[in-house]
């Protein structure tokens, strides 16, 4: 095969992909409108709209051609740095996946979980784990299906969570846990001492939400994010997601006594949608454009939201706009409030939890669904299981499963070997944060200056222009020099919550 | 040709036409979403993903294949009356007038309008015709280009009013309008006397925008629009639209000072929205779930905001509750209300025209549109004549364009043979109206106790249930005994503003 073929396949794949991501836009922007403003009435119609575009595009990639043109521009072999050979790395290992799943299992799959999301609100409203349990069992058989079309050398869940984090196997995971779980319970007992001087409703007062709308958008800015190219809306389960370029939306909720819900919230979002906005608009559409890993992404959210917004040197700095915004947080001290909003006691619902339970909840969730997906828990016993590894884990009896099993979305969107990779992202954002400081020690004044282009400069470099150039542990090795380990984030939770 | 074959390919026909209506309602909520939320950034994209699915949908509809299957239906001839027959003739219809126009043609001319109406938008807001002026050009040009490729009879723009309006032609509208105008003219300056005792501002007063939008829903809802099946947002102009099944949004804006241009915008919109939530959702996707025609789709909008909203009868019902939403408005009488409502004066905005003059906008709006297609006046004339006409028509002097030439979004869309569409709509309204009271002797009684579920009921049976069963003027002879002509219109008129 000649040099100008490998080029018109190279361009055929590339055109392919762009028009895949024109439909992928339009898709996403139909998830966000079902999680923002679609009229209930309209889910039946939305559900063969998401399940046949899942289809086609589906139905586009896996294309026989497709595979040729791939075929083409491996056996042509571009340069080792180069975008194109990138991208075809990336291809391959995509259409491999894609090819293993017949159509109408990815629609079937579509069309349950979109049935399913409605039907865990619902259950979780009235917290009737029964009302959602047949679309959970359905989900799972699918995921098994699914898991089997693709393969897998240790256990199904790794065929899984490959899709969503490269490379990662569950018994890693395991021994990466089975480490961290201990150092972290051993935080936990001090911290949750050294918190008792802070009551749990600290801050409670009002704060009207068109205020809290304000100054979460000014900080948003301030961080980085382009308001001419994204929004922030409101939903029950806050997410962000990108549209294309140009169009990167963040969701959050409001507790009219609370501020610190929607403000985490939208920090937590913000640092995906930097990432989103970080991607390079000329790569749109290809893995290079395309988000490393969840890990990866949610290292970014993880910094923004902690790393930054839940430190002293933020305070000191947005303390005075704060107060503008809310006069009655007037009455605090910068540091109550880092007291306050870094308080850490054990509570049933993780969005809430604070950074040193919260990983607990993870390896909660990352054991019940490896027994779902394994077949070692029957989707009947997961409430009362949760139930009981709860209690052992957080001390706590868990009153009602909207507090438990059913609080998060992930299962209804049949999203399993997801969760891991919050934890992931904890690990992460501690060992980029340490690497960027040691990089550049004015970093810490800055923050206190809220100052924060360097910060994203190094960020925008190292992580988000990448893209998938690099796989995840790849990427992390030339950022930090390491793979993903826990030393980094417990020697941070050691000095920040034990001042060791 | 044997009966299952012939059913093949009805079905065949069928199902294309529902997939088709799958992407064509990811295509509404991408429109949608322009208009209300989209982040400024989008736009290159956005205009990217139009263009993309409408020339997806134009070739999925134009493949020969689906000639195949309509000649196939054809030479079976369906019973005369049946949905196969009614829905076969709609797609020959749609599919010559389809395949005559290229792809490249289509996806230029939604590239283009989708520019253009960010370049109007801007050229509206610096009130600067020159920033509009090429995209006018162009979009005209595509549409001599597109009339061109559909062919007429007896001029070029026929076969742009023939998409809006089956069968409607210019010669026809001209004898229509020559009649129209001096008989509105001859009510129009009695009308304008009569007004003189109330002030242009009569109402002018706070209305919290809250307060408007609580007014607003609580009697689009009495009238029977479903809100588990649409919203209502804000947009700069606005527009309903049907997403799909369980799915009708429309839009309106805000003025602080008058609540009656969102009210009357929402009541308007309400009505289209009606016709939209009326058609059946066994027959979406196909024409018997299509609305008939512009015309008459039209005549709903006004015949709700007009007939109904600016009644006596309306206000002495719904003065209590709109006194609740907007305490000021007790120091008005429900007839003071009615009679500041119908406050009949010259003015420059079409859409905030009272119901004697907003005809004489539409007529000149005709005229121009059809010398802009005909080639005998330039766009770069287009301002001075637009005054120069508008001052002849109304005696007022058009201050800038921005209430001159620039008001209205339709030619930025690239839409000519839009505006006469308004003007029949009108003239069905009446028509409609007075065949359902003399149908139904009551309806004036219910009316006055806020009952709208009979008038709903007669619209329903005579005009949203058949779809495109009938061609426009079938529709209307079916409904009322008669075609559409102008009499009704103006014994209305001449009844409600000269008391005649």
């Amino acid at each position: 095969m000649n040099d100008s073929t490998t080029l018109a396949a190279y361009e055929k794949l590339h055109a392919r992909a762009k028009e895949i991501a024109l439909v992928e836009g339009a898709t996403a922007l139909l998830n966000w409108d079902e999680e923002t403003f679609m009229p209930r009435g309209a889910l039946p119609f939305r559900a063969e709209q998401l399940a046949f575009f899942s289809g086609w595009t589906h139905r586009q990639f896996t294309a026989p051609e497709v595979g040729d043109w791939i075929k083409a521009c491996e056996d042509h072999g571009f340069a080792p740095d180069s975008a194109e050979s990138a991208n075809t790395r990336e291809w391959r290992r995509s259409y491999d996946r894609a090819t293993k799943l017949p159509s109408e299992l990815v629609e079937e799959f579509n069309r349950t979980a979109t049935l399913a999301r409605d039907a865990w609100a619902e259950a979780r409203k009235r917290s009737e784990f029964v009302h959602f349990q047949p679309h959970l069992e359905k989900l799972l058989q699918l995921n098994r299906q699914m898991a089997d079309k693709w393969g897998y050398v240790e256990c199904r869940y790794d065929a899984l969570l490959d899709g969503r984090e490269r490379g990662a196997l569950a018994s890693e995971l395991k021994t990466l846990f089975a480490e961290f779980r201990p150092a972290l319970v051993s935080v936990l007992g001090p911290a949750v001492e050294r918190s008792r001087s802070v009551s749990e409703n600290f801050l409670e007062a009002d704060y009207p939400i068109a205020a809290q709308q304000a100054f979460n958008r000014e900080v948003a800015e301030a961080i980085g994010f382009d308001f001419n190219a994204g929004r922030i809306d409101t939903a029950t389960h806050p997410f962000c997601t990108g549209l294309g370029p140009g169009d990167t939306r963040m969701t959050t909720r409001y507790n009219e006594r609370d501020f610190t819900e929607s403000f985490y919230g939208v920090l937590h979002e913000a640092g995906h949608g930097l990432y989103d906005q970080g991607l390079k608009v000329e790569h749109h559409g290809t893995p290079l454009g395309s988000a490393c890993s969840m890990g990866i992404h949610e290292s970014q959210s993880r910094l923004w939201e902690n790393h930054v917004g839940r430190s002293v040197a933020f305070w000191e700095h947005w303390h005075p706009r704060a107060c503008h915004h809310f006069p009655t947080l007037k009455k605090f001290s910068p540091e109550q409030i880092v007291r306050a909003i870094n308080r850490v006691a054990p509570s049933f619902i993780r969005v809430e939890a604070d950074q040193v339970t919260y990983d607990l909840h993870i390896i909660l969730r990352f054991e019940l669904e490896l027994k779902l997906i394994e077949g070692d828990l029957k989707v009947a016993d997961l409430p009362a299981m949760w139930n009981e590894e709860f209690e052992k884990m957080l001390g706590l009896k868990v009153p009602d499963d909207a507090r438990g099993c059913l609080q998060d979305t992930h299962w209804s969107l049949g999203a399993f070997g997801y969760f891991p990779t919050y934890t992931l992202g904890n690990l992460n954002a501690s060992q980029l944060m340490q690497r960027a400081t040691q990089d550049s020690p004015q970093l810490e004044t800055e923050l206190r200056a809220g100052r924060y282009a360097n910060l994203l400069g190094w960020l925008r470099e190292k992580v988000h222009v990448p893209g998938q150039r690099h796989a995840p542990q790849e990427l992390m090795r030339r950022a930090t020099g390491q793979a993903t380990h826990s030393e980094p984030h417990l020697a941070y939770l050691r000095r920040k919550f034990l001042g060791a």
